[in-house]
């Protein structure tokens, strides 16, 4: 796959002007949003978004597995102007369906050893979730409760219907 | 923002055809790359990656910080597919400029409590690296040391021209 991005890469450059921008978003917003593929490349125009306009952050789920999400989004709101954060999670994710026992199977098949595997709760390591609207409003809750956001800082949950690309609020925190 | 953001969602709605889609990344990829607002809407064509494609993780500066990356990776690789992972940091990386004093500052300016600032390394905590190409290579090399990893998954890792959208190979693991 790396030569057929490479390539991709030279067809692209070769058409595109180079440009300075900010690294300032414009927006003044950050995302949290999930890996999903489906998401890829839909997100920003479902959300009327353009480069140069917002922070986005993703994982696997749009979880808050330890500091990763929180550091991320302290660095856009102290560093980067950032005055908004909207937590995004999408119906129908792959991780509110984690089956842990098949999921240890595939570890093994892959050669993972069984040790390694016995040492971590795999459910939780792998940052499964109950639910996708549950989850969302988790993680508004521990990015605000967190001593390191601003309190003036306003964290919304949102779900956005992955088929559709329909945004549904969970927790307006205006 | 979040009136101007679900104004732009209802206006895309209207438009958009709902589809269903595989939630497998039909390129069997995975994009570990920085949260950073010039890659928003950029980093995708740039690599000739469309919706469905592939698994993108994003966050300050593409680090392992903490298990999250990991874990999101490990998870496209046993539950979806993923064959291939590309590490992707950009030039001009905000998280390679991290001045700490400066960020304490900004942090107490905005209110958050200096006891909970002394509490942690603030350098470290934040994520702060070195220079972007030296992070690209130590995040391949963690991601794959990790145990939970299969061995035959390969990890390249890359730069990106973050003005003209150029890409360099700096761990090509074929």
């Amino acid at each position: 796959m790396i030569d057929k991005v490479l390539k991709a890469n030279e067809e692209f450059t070769q058409e595109f002007e180079p440009k300075k921008m900010s690294h300032m978003p414009q927006k003044k917003l950050s995302i949290v949003t999930c890996m999903d593929t489906r998401l890829t490349g839909f997100l920003e125009p479902a959300l009327g978004i353009e480069r140069g306009d917002a922070k986005i952050i993703k994982n696997a789920g749009n979880t808050v597995a330890g500091r990763d999400v929180i550091r991320s989004v302290a660095a856009s709101i102290f560093a980067l102007g950032v005055e908004e954060v909207m937590i995004i999670g999408h119906t129908n994710c792959g991780m509110a369906n984690v089956d842990p026992k098949k999921l240890e199977s595939a570890m093994e098949e892959r050669g993972i050893d069984p040790e390694e595997i016995a040492k971590v709760d795999i459910k939780e390591w792998i940052g499964a979730i109950d639910s996708e609207e549950s989850n969302v409003i988790q993680v508004v809750e521990q990015i605000k409760s967190s001593p390191l956001i601003p309190d003036d800082v306003p964290i919304h949950g949102l779900i956005i219907d992955i088929e559709s690309g329909e945004l549904k609020v969970l927790v307006d925190d205006r």
